[in-house]
């Protein structure tokens, strides 16, 4: 299948000179959304994977359905504040100043096999943090996959040591 | 399966008084998360659904494997300034202030029979605004489906109009 048919390119969001890749025109389709999770999932198969991680909103999006696919447990990420147990909380930089991601502490095991999943991977911000956050619980990396890679931001640099996928590539 | 076993109750979270009903813990374990998720597909079935709806963040846990596993389409709902294309928004009532959500406006078509899902009913407002902004938009409010329902908050009296399935009651 060509997923790329059913991502809508918004020219000038959330800023100027920005070509938004939006993912919910193919999240509306039924047979292309179960198709681009199941090529995720298939990737995570071989991959051995014991529970999947992803940030908030859109790692939502993708990791829920690849969990629930592959009967495995799901992790969020989420901003600040909205975590009620005791978090591990990892500094990242943005554009202008920084932000905070947290995860519960009790939620990932020694030696558990990850799957992190986003939707799309830019300069690899999210992903560097989140990485961070599951190898300081003692966790392993298995795998990173994506819906969408934006090759030009080179975001794939910061996770050379990491095997990763992107189900598409601007 | 019980269910309740797998949701940690935090005291006093986000405030004081405050018993949160926290469903990491049970999306962390793969089979209670995979269980939790076919009992509400196995609502949905039953009623003809033709696109999922659910709310940031949590919507996304529970609506995104349910059209997984449906084999249909999940229509996000968010806070202002996320979705890229044209929006209709809604405002909703807050314990202070307000705030405002919003659905593209092509993601629902007139007579589409629509789900709603969220992980938790409260005092209904979050799910009030969906609803409303699915019928504006022409869809048919087939069904609103629940990890927890918190009865002694009567948010269901907001939805008498409709049928409402939860998983769990406090």
């Amino acid at each position: 299948m060509d997923f790329k048919q059913y991502i809508t390119v918004v020219e000038d969001f959330p800023k100027e000179g920005v070509r938004f890749k939006d993912i919910t025109t193919l999240m509306e389709n039924g047979e292309a959304y179960k198709q681009a999770i199941d090529e995720m999932v298939k990737y995570a198969q071989n991959r051995n994977i014991d529970v999947v991680v992803g940030p908030e909103a859109r790692g939502f999006v993708v990791g829920c359905p690849i969990a629930y696919s592959l009967e495995i447990g799901f992790v969020p990420v989420r901003k600040a504040g909205k975590l009620p147990r005791e978090v591990l909380e990892v500094d990242y930089g943005l554009e202008y100043g920084k932000d905070s991601l947290n995860i519960h502490k009790s939620s990932i095991k020694p030696g558990q096999r990850v799957l992190i999943t986003d939707d799309l991977l830019a300069t690899g911000g999210t992903i560097e943090a989140t990485i961070k956050m599951v190898e300081k619980l003692g966790g392993i990396v298995a795998g990173i996959a994506f819906m969408i890679e934006l090759s030009y931001l080179d975001g794939r640099d910061k996770l050379d040591d990491y095997d990763v996928f992107s189900l598409m590539e601007y």
